[in-house]
């Protein structure tokens, strides 16, 4: 089996240098425990955050040791009769080929139920649960609200933008930094409008789209866009914090919302999530959305790249914003 | 009658040539008026706003205009059976020693009820009921909370930690401007403790403060304070954004709090308010502030300047922070 471990933490932009592939003999999993094979990982924005040696909502990664993160195979080896071989199970031991995982660690899923089993990494796991609590729980979303979402192009904000349109939002904007991305999400998910952000600055852009201002900003972002978006928001907006992906690989203290007071006035909420807390909402998420997804209602576009060793890469290219939709990596 | 009218708008620190005293005949109520004598008048941080040609949750003041804000006062003249001669109003005709006001703009309050009737400008009025609503219904205060409110010796901020206490908080934490203050906040409001955040970085005496974090902060200040305050949070904190008295004279952006992406993996919730919006909560507030008021718990300490030729020079100190407790005009 093969490996990727942490090799050195970076500083500012990690580079190739920070990941290490390493072949291992494929090990046999004790009592209670299964052999997966991996067919799809993840990565995500917050992988970057687990790359830095600071105590955070999840454990650091540890130099010299592999990475992790979201995964899906097929059992290949199991005295566990919960979890048979063959069994497609969804975990948490990404960046390997090869994962032995407890059983109490797993979750069985139904390959059939999703156009590919990687969707269970992305519009019908965390992703999508992310941006279905981040929208109606956490900036509790009513219909008839105008909605700004950035990184709207990616795995999160793609999501979120066409839950707003499902649940009745008078008008939804995207950000995205392509001129493609931003007819991706006009053209095919329907957005109502978006633009470039490195086209000019997102303060007057955001205005041109929203003339009316904005109810709810989703933030996949934060710098400027939020600044931007505290300026639009009307009087009761909310806000969900959601991710700061322009910050992520700041070495100097980050800009920060210089307009913060107006909170005050317009008596706005801003509240940060993490989906962890937030697993109670999953049968609401999965009776909901995968009913819009068996309907063909709802779009779930993956950016897919094929082999382990191309993972730091990846990885890489998400911080860069180089995909379109959930990035996942094919093993 | 003599008032107080906006002489020029003030770019930065308002001056003394920013106001001008002005002497008139005194009016006479037309039907379904009264003529109140002011007795008190109350001045406040957010009249700084209002100083600007800025729209914002309140209308600016208008050059060659009086200013307004909240006053007490005895009926005079009246022809209204509601609001007979001799009564003790409340009303929002400040900057003025007489004033005739619309008898439905006016409440009847009873002078026995409080210490004194500025009380109704103070610890009884808007400023307690802001004290209120933002600890109790903004940040969601919880007995067994650590608080931590900023301008701690202020108008509201005094009342933001007698409250805590009073309601079961496990600490209470203040910040102020001088060494009496903070004596003042411990040893007479039963802070826990209290720092001058002129005498050392606040994010450093938070910290020594409060080793195990805060839950609740109670930002009156914006700055440094609320950024320190990101800092000391701990998981599911709550911020009542209730002023930024930091920055209302600054003409360059503020300091914005550059740690704000914390929000996330900490999950806090920041939210903006003004107190105009709550006023359904003034039952609940006068039952349990006027009960603790008259059982001697809670200290309605007033900062009183006596007559309204000083009323500009009172605001100024205000806006330094030369005030403990209410400051009030004593008309």
């Amino acid at each position: 089996m093969r490996e990727i471990r942490l090799a050195s933490r970076p500083s500012g932009w990690p580079t190739a240098d920070n990941f290490d592939l390493v072949e291992l003999p494929t090990p046999e999993p004790g009592p209670g425990q299964v052999l997966v094979r991996n067919r799809f990982m993840s990565v995500d924005p917050y992988m970057r955050g687990r790359m830095n040696d600071v105590e955070s909502y999840v454990a650091p990664f540890q130099v010299g040791k592999p990475l992790d993160g979201a995964a899906i195979g097929e059992v290949i080896a199991s005295d566990v009769a919960e979890v048979p071989v063959g069994a497609t199970v969804l975990h948490g031991l990404g960046w390997r080929d090869h994962a032995v995982v407890d059983a109490g660690h797993v979750r069985v899923v139904d390959p059939a139920a999703a156009p590919t089993p990687s969707a269970y990494l992305g519009l019908l796991g965390m992703t999508g649960l992310t941006a279905y609590v981040g929208l109606l729980d956490i900036a509790q979303f009513r219909e008839g609200d105008t909605v700004f979402v950035s990184g709207a192009a990616g795995a999160v904000g793609s999501v979120v933008g066409q839950i707003a349109k499902l649940r009745g939002a008078k008008r939804v904007i995207g950000s995205a930094g392509s001129a493609e991305k931003v007819r991706y999400l006009v053209d095919e998910l329907g957005f109502d409008a978006a633009f470039n952000y490195k086209d000019a600055p997102v303060r007057e852009q955001l205005r041109a789209a929203a003339p009316d201002g904005i109810d709810v900003y989703f933030d996949n972002v934060g710098g400027d866009h939020l600044e931007a978006a505290i300026t639009s928001l009307n009087k009761f907006g909310r806000v969900a914090l959601c991710g700061a992906i322009a910050q992520y690989n700041d070495t100097a203290p980050p800009a920060a919302p210089r307009n913060l007071a107006l909170a005050i006035g317009k008596e706005l909420t801003l509240r940060g999530f993490i989906v962890g807390n937030h697993s109670k909402r999953m049968p609401d998420f999965v009776a909901e959305v995968g009913g819009w997804l068996r309907a063909g209602q709802i779009s779930a576009q993956e950016t897919v790249v094929e082999g382990l060793e191309n993972a730091p890469e990846a990885f890489l290219g998400l911080m860069r914003g180089e995909n379109t939709g959930k990035m996942v990596i094919k093993l």
